[in-house]
């Protein structure tokens, strides 16, 4: 049995949820509200930040490609050939790329940025940074989802799946990110068809089906966000 | 025969070359100067930042994880017990954890900002943020390193390495980008003996030495950035 501590809006602890059920594997889900900087929490994380993965037996997995690299060793062998993180070299080279380009470049450019002026600020006292979004950071954040709408829908014109082949890490991370901002309505679809085409896919997943079942009260969810023909 | 395209303060760019040199591995070094947004080094990486690694017969290889993982991927067996990420899963998750706190979280903290400012904005063009450096940033910067001193410290006070026991790629990650802000002077050595003492056993070895023999002209190096005894 798996503990996550995550945040719904969380992009990397929604990354890491597709991941552990396209595993099959049970969680249970802790809801951490980082910004209170619960000291239990740091103490399994000194870093402070979602998601950290809990499995018997082993220490506390901060961070999202930690978990990837977890579940590929111990449980990716029973996928067989739809294996996460292929065994080829070349392959695992280009997922993790591209498992870093979403969790790491993505995040910090246009997902964090969006989650946090949109919904963590909401929760967050005002000597924590709390208050209203900042219009300029929602802006530039904005910008650059189309930028990194456009490279998927590149990868996803050139390929079957983002990273070749299969469905691997890189589509989790990708789809991952994409369905925090878009329950808040800011990816432009109508930009490029390829991309789109390719999200309805993966949100078609049944890994997929606890994240859009999820509302946030007082955060209303985009019109489409649940729809899988969109 | 491996080419790293680096820059030689970039503290990421550094990790990779104490792995490499630790493997054993010849490798033949490129300037890339980031700020200039070469058009063929963004083919190999479009995230455009330094390490980037290539090896024949695979894809360039940017970042420091997904060098790692490769390195002992390919060439980790041969160093039997001293592999740099040991086999044991726990081992695996606390090297990795720790590998990620240095080459992301002091990166983007500490070493990152510290490096941008005092080295990388002396040859960028104004119109792309080059000129004098932020002293608000290098303040910041330069208590967190405070902070990350006193972690190293804790960790060399408990533990024989960083992870545990063996010399992993926690310590070459947190040495090297140590040693970039080393060479500008702005490790406060004096404020933690132990985080000191693993320093110089780590600068001490073969891996290092490159390193340690390059000075950049126009930038001085700190007082003690050679003595392996300071």
């Amino acid at each position: 049995m798996f503990t996550l501590f995550h945040h719904p809006f969380c992009p990397r602890s929604r990354f890491v949820r597709l991941a552990l059920g396209e595993h099959g594997l049970d969680t249970r889900l802790v809801e951490e509200l980082v910004w209170d900087r619960r000291e239990a929490f740091l103490a399994l994380n000194p870093a402070g930040d979602t998601p950290v993965l809990i499995a018997e037996g082993t220490p506390a997995m901060p961070g999202p490609g930690l978990v990837a690299e977890f579940l590929d060793e111990i449980h990716g062998a029973p996928l067989g050939d739809h294996r996460l993180l292929p065994r080829a070299m070349n392959d695992r080279i280009e997922v993790r790329r591209l498992m870093s380009w979403f969790n790491d470049k993505f995040f910090e450019e246009a997902s964090g940025p969006l989650v946090t002026e949109r919904v963590y600020k909401r929760f967050m006292k005002p000597e924590h940074g709390g208050g209203a979004p900042s219009t300029d950071v929602l802006r530039a954040a904005k910008a650059n989802v189309r930028y990194h709408l456009a490279y998927i829908g590149w990868l996803a014109r050139t390929r079957n799946f983002l990273a070749g082949d299969q469905l691997t890490f890189a589509d989790l991370a990708a789809a991952a990110h994409l369905s925090a901002i878009d329950y808040l309505g800011d990816v432009p679809w109508n930009e490029d068809d390829a991309a789109k085409a390719w999200y309805v896919r993966i949100k078609s997943r049944p890994s997929f089906r606890p994240l859009l079942n999820e509302w946030m009260a007082g955060v209303p969810a985009s019109a489409h966000y649940i729809d899988l023909d969109f």
